[in-house]
């Protein structure tokens, strides 16, 4: 009989509930013994491992944020960190990890089977920057948090002739506020991944404005290098070109907390089962993603080795339908 | 028969719709003929009056914000401005009006009066900051979208053991930051009505991270002496002391542009079909607003003059609950 | 020191859990010892009490339902059954019952008071059915979640110019129907307490359908002589009548399980610590409410001898309203 | 210069709108004329077709339904109706068109196809049975919605240890039923693709009302060979087997007019984005849809005479979650 510990790290994202139940029951369903780990990586070096039954992850699925918690740990960087770890993992008898989240949680998880022990990874975060999965567990929740920002800032926008600045998360990618502002319908994004001068913003918001639009809405990437404080300053001294009143909103954490929809449900639901099911084939040193519209195990050494890209034909899509 | 005209002024606010369509169609059927403002009193003195019939204001019930628009208008502070608008009414042979808004807007529908036309106000502010009304409309929107907000912050909180302060709206007024901290289940709140020392919120704070508490919230009104951005100033050198992790997040717009829920459509509706009904009676000069449970009729006179209080016995409970 | 149990009764109700703990911590709080009963009067009768600390009652009051279980007990309905309930109150040494529900579980209270033992009664039930209290706990958020329901309904009826019957809860109370027809926008309602010749809907619905309206919602209550399923077999014949395809839906008990909005959770935050402050003052054999606007007591015996008016008046003003 | 005109046809979806806008806005952008339909093929027999600019698609992405109406169409099955549509197409001197809907829809597609008039399909359907798309516009709304019950029939269940039947849409295909019975965490689901005994089902109840479970839900499909009513019908007898009560709802067409989330909305988007982009390069008599995670097209002539399969592989992950 085997025995498998799952945590989850890095920031917490909608669907890692459901990701946790999958890997779990399908490991109990397979006989195993599944054990979870507490605040990821801190929890793994303190040897905060219990187990889990069946009834342990019942009821979270629908549940944002991650049962098991979640932390930074900068002791984990280090290679006693990890060899604490190793030690914790072997005193527990623990044949094997999977570990849940996103960029430096894989890159833990890649350096964990560096010195040998089985991982498995499953690609969560919200920000969408991680290679190895088209889409990760998270992002359509967060997407949708935001959406329903936007639309509740275009109503007031309208009643008031007004622009809005909105900034959402991804930190150095732009595919939440691209998405976003396809989606959310607005006159105008600024993504890390290509800068947008912000003459051309101004510009674009006074021909809105001239053509008798309501409101306008402009989706500021957190990491793009105008951001909504950067463009707010920028606007603060050139306001009468826009036409627009110019207010700002940033989204904040909300995105985060989000109750998972169906996708991230089910996301989690099939990568998490998918997991198990590497580890039951004798599989491990992978990330489980979602890789054009499939399940799909990228070797984890080349998940931490590249960095996805944006494709940025999107953009010049969101540019055409923001007439 | 009679010419009524109806406007909205001020921040918009969820339901201010309903109670448009409320004015419109009672008017209507009393056979007189209706007409919408656009802009608020920036409309007003510019003619921008317009008739409005039943299928003009149909499908607007269950949206937010106003479809007759919002404006802020500093001519209207002065007599040439009231003069203007005065002049326009005459023109359009309109023979009284009803002001959806709060406490500026009543401020202006006063002043009308006091020039002799007849004006029924009603009350309307997501501040509910309004003498008259002991909620207005509006206010629970904006305190679901902000519960919804503190929901998700608790979500994501708990994940990583953190504590949020949430500053709400309510420009001079406690009221929403309190009911949200009350309805949220947070740990501590802040308002202009009554100062809390910042050292007060960090023990309980510590108390509720040593009780062994997964995360905090403290909600914070936009008036209070520390708002969010002066507690998170506050406590940035003092961080230890805490226990957790600060963040902070302001709700900004988010609050106003709520599609309105069940009791704002409700006191939409019933205080715009009772400022008809008021017309009707021959009655104005007035505000209807929602007192003891039931529609009730303040002169206006009264409303300009009387600052609404909070019951601070509800903050007490706060206090009480925030175990 | 006093040992206070509380219990929920009934169908549940959305904000139910805000009394729980809102009694439960306003009793921790005086130095008490809590205790909660599952299953209503059938977990009373078999001795199902147990303590109940802060903790215990944390992050419930944004959940739906009752976290201490409600069940239908027949048993409680005889005099053997009160005696059981009664005799395990006594070995559990408890001094006072605090019962949150409608009316079959306040009538169950005022049996319990009767045989001398303190009761104070919290009104919660989503059908509005209870005296003593204008609005009960729980039927803000159904409201909610029924007009949700008649949103979208609006939104595929005016993609195929169709009518609906939508068919809400209520019992024999038809509140939650014409509440949610005013704040739906519905162009007829039909309630049990005024009968609605099906005839006169044709007629509303034939004129609605003649002025180019895009589509019809009428409101049934569960309780109308004509409900949902009556008013489809009556139009299966006459149909090319109303000019509309008709379409029916019952929303269930879907009406029930929403998470509490903002004023379900200070509602029951309200009630349940009031009720607590009752029996600190001395009081019971009351059952505590909201009457135009403010937290009331009414004694039990009035309550389960009175039978709650629906104000008529709102019925004409839905129809003035659905033009 | 081109003229296109779009239809939506069938049972509208939500991201309908999102699809029109894209068709219209990218054809505006390629400087074409472009033209709607109302109500379906109903409407272009009738020859209702009518310029659609810029403005006319503004402020419609949000909005579930279909702002170019859909209708039933026997008339068009016939030759003679399709010679009618045919001639109104030259009429109005269009010159392709865009047909958003499902397999009915997209059999008159073909159909208008093989009479050798320019038309490309867009995959939009909730029931998700239209080959050629691997989940078509309005699939993730609808289950969305579904969810959003199945979640709060979970809290009143729990509240009375109660089973939920849940009938969710999808005429004879099970896909949104078994996603939505995996992303709800049913213990049970019944599709049309393979027939489950009742009698496994009260096995499947049975076992989780002894293992002490709170509550319990079965998803079913409204084409499985035991629909909701025939399972309530089918337990009525044999009731103490089951442990739990048990209750029925069907969603109905609530499941259709939710507001469409961020995928609906996107996947609207970039399918009538694509749509228009292939009549640009001028292919036709083709559905536009989405294939392993990419936008694709399929030759209509394939598109009606295949039928799309469930991977009943999820059908066995769905009982193994279900523990």
């Amino acid at each position: 009989m085997k025995r498998i510990a799952v945590l989850t790290s890095g920031g917490d994202a909608p669907g890692m509930n459901a990701a946790i139940r999958a890997v779990v029951r399908t490991g109990l369903a397979k006989g195993w013994c599944m054990f979870g780990v507490r605040h990821g990586y801190a929890g793994l070096i303190a040897g905060e491992i219990f187990t889990l039954g069946a009834r342990d992850v019942g009821g979270i699925i629908q549940q944002g944020g991650t049962m098991l918690g979640s932390a930074r740990c900068p002791e984990f960087e280090t290679v006693e960190g990890r060899m604490k770890a190793l030690s914790q993992l072997c005193r527990h008898e623990i044949e094997a990890l999977v570990v849940i989240g996103g960029n430096g949680s894989q890159a833990g998880a890649h350096a964990l089977s560096l010195l040998g022990f089985p991982v498995v990874g499953v690609a969560s975060t919200i920000d969408n920057d991680l290679y190895g999965s088209d889409v990760t567990i998270g992002v359509d929740t967060a997407l949708n948090v935001s959406l329903e920002a936007i639309d509740r800032l275009k109503v007031t926008a309208s009643s008031h002739h007004r622009a809005f600045l909105v900034e959402v998360m991804g930190r150095t990618c732009g595919y939440l506020a691209l998405m976003a502002a396809i989606a959310g319908g607005a006159d105008a994004v600024m993504i890390p991944e290509k800068e947008t001068d912000p003459e051309v913003v101004a510009t674009e918001l006074r021909v809105a404005y001239d053509n008798g639009k309501a409101h306008a809405i402009v989706v500021v990437a957190e990491g793009a290098r105008y951001n909504a404080e950067g463009m707010a300053l920028y606007f603060q001294t050139h306001r009468e070109r826009l036409g627009f009143e110019l207010r700002m909103t940033r989204l904040g954490h909300v995105q985060r907390g989000g109750a998972p929809g169906s996708f991230d449900r089910l996301l989690g639901t099939l990568l998490g089962a998918a997991a198990t099911e590497r580890l039951a084939d004798g599989k491990h040193g992978e990330l489980v993603g979602l890789l054009k519209g499939e399940i799909a195990a990228t070797p984890l050494a080349e998940v931490v080795t590249n960095r996805k890209t944006l494709d940025l034909g999107l953009l010049k899509l969101a540019r055409t339908l923001a007439q």
